[in-house]
């Protein structure tokens, strides 16, 4: 149930005193072949830490034979001396497994402008290095937690194949990915280039129509790793499937435990002229403070719904829109319809669905309502 | 200080029965000229309530005598029901008053979906024109009040002529207008063509750069009518200045106003390369509900700020950027600069500033912080 299951990879999470909270803080995991296929997506936002602008360099010749993790410290804004940070932990991780420091993604997570201590962050990578495992992925994903309640994992089964998968982020989470640090690994034989077609389809539609608050971290990073140890080769559809399966999974893992939400909100948008305005049509509702501070208070408040939906600039008629919430249609062309005290918002899953009657493309957006808690754990804390 | 300081105007405000909190609730603020120039803007929401539907047709050409408000329901996807009622108003208004129904803008304010008990509110309409009086201002403030917490009002003094205003909003503030209600007057003689080039210009720099939540209404409108009492004729620059400065005005009333609000925040984008980019950059922080809470935790997290102007397409190098917090330079050269601690956002008011070192233009975008009470307002109501 990790990033270990699939054959050929091993990992480790210790404890390297980065974290004021304590626990482990350290993630490693490694590919041991016999392929080194990779393909990596990263965050869109245009001010990217340091493990990212050093990761986009490692990836593009589509090898990757490890991945180095620290929480603690976002390693963002801090300068050249945290370039250099990151450098010094990929070469210590080279120099211990033999290969050269180009093929070592780093990624960090954690409060934005605080630079890590060097010497701490390469005393854990000895200890992570020391301690690869070929049980070590629950480790390692307890390694990268930060505000996360529990530890994100999935494996995903194929013929003879699999892929595992591990993730961190509980807040923060935005389009063109959310905030956080997803390693999957396979023992599948996958060529770099379809691992790449394969993993921009998945997070697509998995991790990038995740957007519990709006806000878009600068270190997000998705690696796929395929150690062709099963010695099977899939067909792309079915690897790109699976692959799906298991990105959906964790962001399915990501939304449940965002920062003090009590509800996980599926806004699905019908009969849009494209998928793009489908998304862009149930984006902006899960971008609606109002809307969200009203499924908190189980409000079934679907004119904060239409106030959204007429933001957007996908086609419809302003004058012919149904909303249901939980399957009660509150609003039908554009008029009340159901009694809204019919709807049931007590449990946590919340569904709305918006009609467009215009075209035939959906799709569904994610989010969670906006809390007391949500506004706590961000304003008490830094992060 | 209300909208009948000009010469030329009488106003009420009325207790319709309309609020389920009591309270005033119908205001008329009517032109008795000679001139009838005027010029209105509206929410840039698609989806657009029926008093919006009506009176854009109203300010077609350029003449309005009079504009009737209520609070207790905002007249929105009530169908066409519901747009009979806002005609229905006109015609009442007209009927009193001896002009044509066409000439009477109508706004409406309160929960979407709500149907107005339409014969309270034409009662509501009577008392208003029973009530008329050139000291009516204050009582026509109140009765568009919903969650505000005080009424706005404003006096702006020209050469022998004067501009007065009111405004209602405490939520919902967003750009292409904040969700809020606003009528202007002056005695100035200014011909309708130049009342909508000075009102287009004012609402530029003020409402539509006030985002306390991002979240747009469908309700908005801004009328302003010259009643060309005084006989003065100032030139278009000096109207506009002082049509500005009472938006302005107005706005910041708004904002202090906020549902929730624990501080006032004015981002300021400095040397950008255009104007439109410097209100993307400020906007984007603006709308960042990591930022905004905190804010509210009095947390100077200038990372959240970094991660905000990372997700604009304005022109900025991401290794360049400098970043202060009421007035304390805590990021400059995209790297930690004055210590964070060294900032006091115990006071109401706070400042950012970002300075984008790519050209030479700059703009505000005002907003608020992101607090419990917020969340309590827009969860434990509807509205």
């Amino acid at each position: 149930m990790s990033v270990t299951t699939p054959q050929g990879f091993r990992a480790a999470g210790v404890e390297a005193g980065l974290k004021t909270s304590g626990g482990k803080d350290v993630a490693l995991v490694v590919n041991d072949g016999p392929t080194f296929d990779s393909a990596t997506v990263f965050t869109a936002n245009r001010c990217k830490a340091n493990p990212v602008l050093w990761s986009q360099e490692v990836v593009k010749d589509g090898t990757v034979r490890a991945v180095v993790l620290n929480s603690g410290g976002a390693n963002c804004y801090t300068g050249p001396e945290g370039f250099q940070t990151t450098h010094a932990v990929a070469e210590q991780v080279a120099g211990h497994l033999g290969f050269g420091a180009v093929d070592v993604v780093v990624c960090s997570t954690g409060l934005i402008g605080l630079t890590n201590d060097r010497d701490q962050l390469l005393a854990g990578v000895d200890a992570a290095y020391a301690g690869l495992s070929p049980q070590g992925g629950q480790d390692a994903a307890e390694a990268i937690m930060t505000t996360d309640s529990v530890s994100k994992q999935v494996v995903v089964e194929g013929a003879g194949w699999s892929i595992g998968g591990m993730a961190k982020g509980a807040g923060m989470l935005a389009p063109q990915l959310a905030t956080m640090l997803v390693v999957l690994t396979t023992d599948a034989v996958v060529p770099a280039a379809d691992l790449d077609t394969a993993l921009r389809a998945a997070t697509r539609v998995s991790f990038d129509r995740l957007d519990s608050d709006g806000c878009m971290s600068t270190n997000d990073t998705v690696t796929v790793m395929a150690s062709g140890a099963s010695g099977i080769t899939p067909s792309l559809d079915d690897f790109t499937q699976a692959l799906t399966q298991a990105c959906t999974d964790l962001a399915m893992q990501l939304l449940k435990d965002a920062e003090g939400a009590d509800h996980e909100i599926a806004i699905t948008t019908l009969n849009a002229a494209t998928e793009d305005e489908a998304v862009e049509v149930s984006r902006s509702v899960a971008r609606s403070n109002l809307f969200k501070a009203a499924i908190f208070g189980n409000d079934p408040n679907w004119g904060r719904v239409l106030a959204s939906i007429g933001t957007t600039s996908a086609q419809f008629d302003p004058a012919d829109l149904d909303v249901a919430m939980n399957g009660v249609w509150v609003c039908k062309q554009s008029t009340p319809h159901a009694d809204p005290a019919t709807v049931d918002l007590q449990g946590r899953e919340v569904s709305v669905t918006i009609d467009l009657k215009t075209g035939s493309e959906r799709a569904t957006v994610w989010t969670n309502d906006l809390t007391h808690a949500y506004v706590h754990e961000n304003s008490a804390y830094s992060s």
